[in-house]
């Protein structure tokens, strides 16, 4: 399992509720969302998937997204 | 070309900006965005598309959206 953090251009707990569906689609035995922060922008996620499986995923909300590491 | 009317949980700009960027993603000459309106959490878009096409679009923003008319 690696850890991985994005910054998306979250600016409400609407933002935030968008990013825990789009994780929650790849199926919640693949992801452990760690963390999603609108205050510092980070979605930090546990996972067996690639990078960018994960970037993809949210890259599907039409938010600004980027790997953080 | 036909009008429809979606109803979407937008919370703040950026909730907006997602749904722009989604549609945008179909073809800004395919679909026509008349209004993304915030306070009344309404889309509004003409197409050619068929709405099936717009509402799928808009669902993977991972936010709750239904069509209206």
């Amino acid at each position: 399992m690696t850890q991985y953090v994005f910054e998306m251009a979250m600016t409400c707990g609407g933002c935030a509720n968008a990013a825990r569906r789009v994780l929650g689609k790849l199926g919640e035995d693949k992801v452990k969302i760690d963390d999603i922060n609108v205050e510092t922008k980070k979605i930090t996620v546990t996972t067996d998937l690639p990078a960018s499986d994960i970037l993809e995923a949210l890259q599907k909300t039409g938010k600004e997204i980027k790997q953080l590491q």
